[in-house]
């Protein structure tokens, strides 16, 4: 091993696939960095911060890819910050919004080498803002609730059974194909006319709005030909969207044929 | 009025208060501004990357003062969009996480001003992050909810009299005056050994830490003098702060000798 080494890991946030939604922090931590470990999620275009020496690794996994892909990854952050110095670990939007960088971090202090988070905007707050779906609004939700839809046992989180019982507005990530369970949840529960969005590739160039309610946003969803990655938002607060006033104006002209 | 002006407004995330933890989306907002009007807890190095031209307004306020105040924004963002033009709201943290940046928008755009959302890195995500807590570990937290310590009536959000009852990791703001309100009704619950961290001042430079339990934060947040503007954060995942394992290893010391 070189003795001229540091070894440093550093997780960073990507944000949510516009290149313009790292922070200048990140930017600075990717410049800095000797190698660069990147999911599939994070937008190409940061990559060119990078200097010219630097090694860039493209470690894209998916949620449904065995864990073994995990292990694998914190191996090449151990390996690569023993031999070449500073590793950037750059994930989709925040590294600990089910990113996993907290298992990360604690594979890479058992060797004692130092390690630094940068945050991200996570797509939960980050492409319901852009969308200009406001996550709390006063006299409407005093709080939001962000949950996984993968679960390691493949069911639905526990937590969404207690969410639907709620006012929070919910924001489900990674949980397109459990989108009918969802609704079935919500509407057992009385809640058919509760406002969802979902948003497609947000923040890009590809992006994909729907926005409904529990009762109509599946017809929606198959119309717009909707797919992964995708993020569901549930609460009153997505009426605020500019689409959702469309929508109630079509009901309207429609009632009043 | 003058012709040539074209009113925008645009609502921009300052993020926690580093001023590398804004997104290089909202630098070039910021840089595009003929007006800016910006919170107490923005960053002032931020207002450095605006134009000379631009007008630059401090429009602090606490959350404490009346609703008036945030009438007179309201109005000031109209008035300077008419008269100046692209006029950025700056705000800390997140526009839409308790930033009342949908009441802000809903103003705006009765006066048909086109609007833009820059989102920001709230502090619920960033200081939890920089500090290495991960919000969600897999076995640990399928979740993480966000609630306000601020209610317009003063109580504690009937919110968290639901998040006690859940594994969800949870993070109040604005909530240090409701502290011994929320570890009451922890303890009541069954929960006293839960741990909880606050963080004061997150990303800058007279940044406080306290990491314990239910059962103990009170006495450290005293003795550590804590005090506004802080966090909470609440969960299992809380234990995975590094100070937190010094405090199980003194606790064992204290249980040996």
């Amino acid at each position: 091993m070189n003795n001229h080494i540091r070894p440093f890991v550093t997780l960073v946030g990507a944000g949510p696939g516009d290149a313009e939604l790292i922070t200048l922090k990140g930017i600075k931590a990717i410049a800095s960095a000797d190698v660069i470990l990147y999911d599939a999620l994070v937008n190409d275009e940061l990559l060119a911060y990078a200097k010219k020496s630097c090694t860039k690794i493209y470690v894209g996994k998916r949620a449904e890819r065995p864990s073994t892909s995990q292990d694998y990854i914190n191996k090449l952050m151990v390996d690569y910050a023993l031999t070449h110095g500073h590793v950037v670990r750059l994930k989709g939007g925040d590294p600990f919004v089910f990113g996993r960088g907290g298992e990360e971090l604690d594979y890479v202090r058992k060797f004692n080498i130092p390690t630094a988070v940068v945050p991200g905007i996570s797509s939960s707050i980050g492409l319901t803002g852009l969308q200009q779906i406001p996550l709390t609004y006063r006299g409407i939700s005093e709080s939001f609730w962000v949950i996984t839809g993968s679960t390691t046992d493949g069911k639905l989180s526990e937590d969404l059974y207690q969410a639907v019982k709620t006012n929070a507005t919910v924001v489900v990530l990674m949980g397109y194909s459990k989108l009918q369970k969802i609704i079935e949840l919500y509407e057992i529960n009385g809640k058919g006319d509760l406002p969802i969005a979902l948003i497609q590739n947000g923040s890009l160039p590809n992006e994909k709005v729907v926005v409904g309610t529990m009762n109509t946003i599946l017809e929606q969803v198959q119309q717009h030909m909707l797919g992964v990655p995708a993020i569901i938002v549930i609460g009153e607060v997505v009426a605020k969207h500019k689409e959702f006033k469309i929508l109630k104006s079509e009901i309207q002209k429609l009632e009043a044929q």
